[in-house]
């Protein structure tokens, strides 16, 4: 029970963030939509900085949560799984009208400059998509699979920022094409 | 004069928002950085929002002086001129620390999905970038310098994501890594 009543205030509070920002929700919009008293907030969480920090966890195991089965799937060749885990985003994004963007990246772009301990597990985060990004194209390297002037992590991390730079486009264009063409710009030349 | 109040409103303004966020940007922290009373403001500015509008007017202004005797250098080649371009500001953020960010892209991360008129101006920014990045790429064409696999426009969005994107990491890593990829993969990679 207190570990749901944590875990659904960081549910109730990450979704209004992920919308509006952090330093634009208050607290007591938090409280209102998880429905909890100031008091419960504070059992859990010390200050709103330290709801900040565990919010990016949060986002994280979302994430992660979403993204396994894909990426777990050993049936499918290394490229296909990095293009079926970037389409599952696209089709994400579709359901929410396009807006909203990437939480972890919306904390950067909102407080990376302005506060070391955020900017540090951020970084932390992105560095985490680097590497999941690299492992699947160093397998499609040892499968004949990725043009050989490609190296891996130098391409994980560029294709990270395009996606991120797409997701930016999107929340300002509010609409598909943004993701569209990072998908075919990734997945038909660059790494083809 | 009234015109240099205006501007010198917005530049420091626009320096601390740059920095610390819209939302997070008080009107008193303005009037104190500019030394101009409320009424001032006021003169210039019907609204907060309406300064943030004004705002990205003046942030296009800055970025198309600081660039333009880097585009418009005929003797250099297009793709040379494009690299030129990024690198002066990588060199701008060297200085800052690798800190802050693109003004625009930040100003889309914060306030793209909350606000209509802002989200819309800072698309036409964006809309802008890609137009010019654009023109580059059909030049390089022209040429014979672009390879054939790339269609110009397709690949100056994707271009200009992978820049916005690594803007976001290097506020993260508050380090050149994702500026220096991007330039390498950009111009080494990609486009060769």
């Amino acid at each position: 029970m207190t570990t749901s009543t944590r875990e659904h205030i960081l549910a109730c509070g990450g979704r209004i963030i992920h919308h509006k920002g952090f330093a634009a929700t208050g607290l007591q919009e938090i409280l209102q939509a998880a429905g909890v008293p100031k008091g419960s907030f504070y059992f859990y969480f010390k200050s709103k900085e330290a709801f900040g920090l565990a919010l990016i966890d949060h986002y994280q195991v979302w994430f992660a949560e979403q993204v396994r089965p894909i990426l777990k799937d050993e049936n499918v060749p290394p490229l296909e799984r990095l293009a079926g885990f970037f389409l599952w985003f696209r089709q994400y994004f579709e359901q929410e009208g396009f807006i909203k963007g990437c939480p972890i990246g919306n904390l950067v772009q909102e407080l990376g400059d302005v506060n070391p301990a955020f900017r540090d597990k951020l970084n932390g985060s992105l560095d985490g998509l680097i590497r999941f990004i690299t492992r699947l194209l160093q397998e499609a390297r040892e499968r004949g699979e990725l043009p050989t002037r490609l190296e891996p992590e130098a391409t994980a991390r560029f294709i990270l920022s395009a996606w991120q730079g797409a997701l930016i486009r999107m929340k300002a264009a509010a609409g598909p094409e943004p993701l569209d063409t990072f998908q075919g710009m990734t997945f038909e030349v660059l790494l083809t």
